[in-house]
């Protein structure tokens, strides 16, 4: 198996993203070959400014690598470091029926949203494509949400193969678990748009108290209350090895317990789990080479790969000349 | 001045393309920093066939050198041969107002003829802002269809330079001559859509006979016509040296000959004209080598120009990152 991912730089990582995506892309490094990229190409469709996403890059990189992300079984690049992803991207450009991408969701949403279209955003998908197909990715995690741009991107493969020979991998979203299911401090879905989001690598002192103002309901302490029903639980449940989350099960049925003590435990929790990758954080911090060769190195591996195909497409639509005639 | 002017591989070359153009093209390499290319990759949107790509880029190529292009002087090229313009194209994109496409001519006509509308097609003025801003081409030779794309270049550039700073020169168009004058057969504008074209380098037999076919009037050959608004006597003009055309021109106004002797004459004309180009070419031909090095050399000294605006690009957006902490 051949697992590719991208990783937008849009902000500093939280508990939703993490486990709904980044730890399953960090466990699916085991035994794979793995191309994990930062997508600032992406990115630009709504970061505009430079120093902003040249920060928000690089904090990305760092913060994959913390949280056990290993070059030296996975390829971490940054997407511009890779030009034939681009040179892939107008290829398969020109086999997209613009109804394609009418129809896709993420664009007729923001579309809807009033937010000014532009070409990047109408055509992200088939970027996204590119990306995908440029490593013969076999499979492809992803949230819900972008199962659609999967199917965007097997469509257009499908249609490029049919045209022009088996030149691409057809590739599979493998669909990740749990996605969808961080809560936020409002105890809907943990999201950067919603503003409740507690970040990954935040300051102790600052998640902690983040975490004691996570939203929580009036009923009495005495009272047993569901857990599989409750947002703080569910949090819980995410940090908790499995006996203590078997206790606080038991404790939420049995009644009698007042939510700032889960909160603590919470908070204790989350502040212990990540320990590790903090100070490799500060590690790689304090040693900004390193992080630079990794990501230079991975460029170097994407670019071998990427080369292979892309010389296939090219060859296949009669883009290279000098060995015809 | 620094001349940027790409060539669609799409048909052999007709003696349209010639006067309204190459000729121009060609003259424009002298004393200037000039860069043409074969652009394959805009090709893509019309041509499905690998083969006929090939051979057509192959022969635009040979047709260029034929005709005087010189290698020394002017950079010669395939378009997909250099990365940087795909990776400027994405760059361009991110900033490209959808309405600015959907008012573009070429689209508009097309779908309206009910050509299937692909992203490629509907795109095609991104990439071709991304041809001309790579080389920091300044002037642009064009024919009138295409001021609208120089037009969309000069906004997408400006608004670039806006937002991130100076990066993009200011590309002007270069209005060509006669680009719409060189009547065909029929005596509509010469052009592979008509079906109404002699190839430069088509066989002088064939020409010769195309040349016998030209529509001309039934008036009788005793009356006086005038030359300026004879399309048999424009082509004759431009082959025919000043003192042959002055000859003409008075045969026209005395009167007192059959269009058979002036297509003779034409025809005449014509293969001498072009007897120079059509033994370079046959050289080249049984040299494919050379012109491969010719298209390689011309690739690399492109890619020099093309990554230095390309590296101002991507560091004026935040895509490097490795430098900035």
């Amino acid at each position: 198996m051949r697992v590719l991912s991208g990783i937008q730089p849009t902000g500093r990582f939280h508990w939703g993203n993490y486990f709904g995506a980044i730890r399953q892309y960090i466990e699916l490094q085991q035994g794979q070959e793995a191309y994990y990229f930062i997508a600032n190409l992406h990115a630009l469709t709504t970061i505009r400014d430079p120093e902003t996403l040249r920060r928000l890059s690089w904090d990305a990189a760092v913060d994959l690598l913390a949280l056990g992300l290993d070059p030296d079984r996975a390829a971490l690049f940054l997407q511009s470091d890779v030009p034939e992803v681009s040179e892939l991207c107008w290829l398969l450009m020109t086999g997209t029926p613009l109804g394609l991408l009418e129809r896709c969701h993420a664009f007729k949403e923001k579309k809807e949203k009033g937010i000014t279209a532009d070409a990047g955003l109408f055509t992200y998908p088939v970027l996204m494509a590119a990306d995908i197909l440029a490593y013969d990715a076999d499979a492809v995690p992803v949230g819900e949400d972008q199962i659609q741009h999967i199917e965007v991107c097997r469509d257009l493969a499908r249609s490029f193969n049919h045209r022009y020979g088996d030149v691409f991998v057809m590739p599979k979203a493998k669909v990740l678990e749990h996605a969808a299911k961080v809560p936020g401090l409002d105890g809907g879905k943990m999201s950067k748009s919603y503003n409740n989001t507690i970040e990954i690598f935040e300051d102790p002192k600052a998640a902690r108290k983040k975490i004691m103002r996570i939203v929580t309901d009036a009923r009495p302490m005495e009272e047993p209350k569901d857990p599989a029903d409750d947002h703080l639980f569910a949090l819980f449940a995410l940090f908790a090895p499995p006996d203590q989350r078997a206790a606080m099960d038991a404790t939420y049925r049995r009644g009698g317990f007042g939510y700032g003590e889960v909160k603590k435990g919470l908070a204790d929790l989350a502040e212990a789990y990540f320990a590790e990758a903090r100070a490799r954080r500060e590690d790689l911090e304090a040693n900004p080479k390193r992080v630079a060769d990794v990501l230079a190195a991975g460029a170097e591996r994407a670019r071998r790969k990427a080369r292979q195909v892309l010389d296939r497409a090219q060859a296949a639509m009669g883009l290279k000349v000098d060995r015809a005639p």
